[in-house]
């Protein structure tokens, strides 16, 4: 008889799957708040490496890390008109504190635009302080309605920058850069996720943005998730907060201003476009443990040859752990770590040792095949990148078999419906096709071109528009 | 006729210095709502180097970085019942979700006891899963009624630690190792204060803690500061949550807990030490820059030698940043180096190229002297390293000038108003002695022994207190 799968296999019910990992991976679970999470160890090592990786990137662009309170005075969320309409809904909002009601109430931000403008309308004196590049690590909030782990939570965790620039194109160029520097290069090198970079219709940019960046990724099941967005502001928050600079000419004109984001919720990205009915797959690249070394056995030889395999891997460049926790049985341990989709598992008992080998057991490609312990600091780091490149060429290769050409909204939508994505021009479509789209819970993912660059905004000649059903 | 000033001098009003240098080194400014902070980019950029050095330490001790909600269900509060009487008073109250009152208020977290512990004693099931070793980096919030940047804001930020073991004995040696090898550690070795390790008093215990170990810095004015500390939580919480374990004898019994924390009151601990009239300085080791080289001209050579300069210090292993915006007036420059700190600033103008010199100016002990640009790489890493040891021993020596022994309470309180430390048995004050302390807003900072080592607690005999006016 066959044993029941640990995951419930992802043709029967996916969201059902992706729950399931979350809870047996270890990954996260509910707080008792409703809409909040917990994220536990094993899911925030993720999130921490994805940090990392960011972060060095973000440095390199310029911009330099800030912190900013928590708390905005209700009164300034209302300063910029289509902003305060895109997030009143969703506020939460502290109107005691220490014992007292308070004056005025504070709202916890769920973005930060309207308390960074505050000071950097202090902060910008002269076309000597621009550009002003800054981003910050920190928890937002925005009450759910529909929360779903990692994609929709009432808190979330997220890096956020804000710049102020001299001129619309220098604005805009940067905002341009963190889409394709910082994002795209971290998404497809280190997520191994084929983002399709674009930008977002009229309807579907951020609020108080007069263009949005967005990149957006291609889950196993056919539906698309925003994986991190780069606006261009406009005038619109240095208009609200008269954030002005002297001019090399001696004018005092307003800034040009960029938001940029990208959150927890690449953490489910991950887990859905990866992960298969064994569990995840994290890309080597990402992962704070690229192999693991098991002990089989509670055996003083095998304790001592997994310790040295484990010292020379980490001596060869790979993020390795040592598990000789033999009091728990070697299969749970094997499942838990196929689970957690460490990309090498490296098996040894006594019969290993007296033959010189162990069993590599390849979680990416899958298979098991015994090799030389000396091989194995020589051997694993290709073995690695060859991982890393594969999880690429299966995201790709899913996203070109599942979108289709198609010349109409009613074909859009059906396409959509089938699980998939599609591709018509942006003319065919407009807002009065969204609103078509929008019946059968389609929208516009992102609008492109025919060679895949991106158009300068929705208004551009020639632009295409992807279309799907998205989280 | 003298320049004024550019910070109120020290001796003049030491508060007026401390937020002159805070403002004038662009290290933070008041938020708009009452009690909360922006921190600076270079105010930031401390906290992010404090960040690593303590995380890795942290990690070292095997504990996991994890992150828990912000919001508290209100009921969750009051089952410790010391912790809610602590923090009851501080709390800030979350009433209104998504345009509507929620059932139930949440409280923003001002330490997450209560929220880590309903995960807890889920995760602890048997003895296998402990100890259980989880460290968060997160925002709290407490509502201050005498916000002071960085020493007492509403909103702070901080990692709070938190774990679960098998025994009191297992508990209690956790709690001091990461006093000792996390704490101490970091603060003498990376931030250069000479701070004095002890226990707490019962009366200043950690709401709901059965003993308290803290490390008590001494700043310029001679008052404490509390720079971290390390609770050992007994049982109650346990208690309050029913986390309980099947040991190895098959019973089922509670676990025994700790947590500690160390936030960004350190930056203000790090100002109020090793600040001067000039402004701050940064102990090296923490320094995200160690090294300046200014560009004093527009002058292609200069430019040239000052980015040559930067490049040979960096492989040097110097953290530099080469300053070459000669739009902006040396002397301003100059002066902006200063007041941010970094050890050592490097000037170069054409005659120095001519002579192949540049003028080295260091912070910390203070001098300028002109220094062959070829000898840099191998000259500064040493200076760097006297002056990491410089600041200690001008901590340490303050200390120590400013700390006498005493006999009675009396003596304690006078000692303490005149601006420095007193040091008496514990037995000559106790709980009757600490009110009469407080009358002169005196406390008992920490209790040590003769020879500095850490009693087990308060109930020690042979205990020493530390006493005298705190931040």
């Amino acid at each position: 008889m066959a044993k029941a799968p640990v995951l419930t296999p992802q043709a029967d019910d996916f969201p059902r799957w992706y729950q399931d990992v979350i809870s047996k991976a270890e990954l996260a679970e509910n707080g008792p708040v409703r809409g909040t999470m917990v994220i536990r160890p094993y899911g925030y090592g993720l999130w921490e490496r994805m940090q990392a990786e960011l972060d060095a990137r973000i440095k390199a662009s310029g911009a330099r890390n800030a912190y900013f309170p928590l708390f905005i005075p209700q009164s300034y969320m209302t300063k910029e008109a289509e902003h305060v309409e895109g997030f009143a809904p969703e506020l939460a909002v502290v109107t005691h504190g220490g014992g007292k009601q308070l004056e005025e109430p504070a709202v916890v931000r769920p973005t930060s635009e309207m308390i960074i403008n505050a000071s950097f309308a202090r902060w910008v004196q002269s076309y000597r302080d621009l550009p002003l590049l800054i981003n910050q690590w920190a928890n937002v909030v925005r009450w759910e309605m529909r929360p779903r782990v990692f994609l929709r939570t009432t808190e979330f965790l997220w890096q956020e920058g804000h710049t102020a620039h001299a001129t619309y194109e220098e604005a805009r160029d940067y905002a341009a850069h963190i889409h394709r520097e910082v994002y795209a290069d971290f998404m497809l090198n280190v997520l191994a996720i084929d983002v399709v970079p674009g930008v977002k219709s009229p309807s579907e940019r951020f609020a108080g943005a007069i263009n949005t960046r967005t990149l957006e990724g291609m889950m196993t099941d056919g539906k698309a998730l925003q994986m991190g967005t780069s606006h261009e502001l406009g005038q619109n928050f240095a208009r609200a907060f008269d954030t002005r600079f002297l001019s090399r000419e001696g004018s005092r004109d307003l800034v040009w201003q960029t938001s940029w984001g990208a959150s927890t919720r690449m953490v489910g990205g991950l887990i859905m476009s990866h992960g298969d009915d064994n569990g995840l797959r994290v890309p080597p690249r990402l992962a704070a443990v690229q192999a693991v070394v098991l002990a089989i056995k509670d055996d003083p030889e095998v304790l001592e040859t997994v310790r040295r395999i484990g010292a020379a891997l980490t001596d060869a460049g790979v993020r390795v752990e040592v598990d000789d926790r033999t009091d728990t049985p070697f299969g749970r341990r094997a499942v838990d770590w196929e689970l957690k989709g460490v990309p090498a598992r490296i098996e040894v008992g006594p019969r290993d040792v007296a033959a010189g080998t162990a069993m590599l057991v390849r979680r990416i490609p899958g298979g098991k095949e015994p090799v030389a312990i000396d091989a194995l600091p020589s051997l694993l780091p290709g073995l690695l990148e060859e991982d890393q490149a594969l999880l690429l060429r299966q995201s790709r290769e899913r996203r070109e078999a599942r979108t289709s050409d198609v010349r109409t909204v009613e074909e859009a939508a059906e396409a959509a419906k089938a699980g998939g994505w599609a591709r018509l021009p942006w003319s065919e479509v407009g807002a009065e096709g969204e609103k078509r789209l929008a019946q059968d819970a389609v929208t516009v993912r992102c609008l492109t071109t025919e060679d895949g660059s991106v158009p300068e905004d929705a208004e551009a000649p020639g632009t295409v528009a992807v279309v799907g059903r998205s989280y």
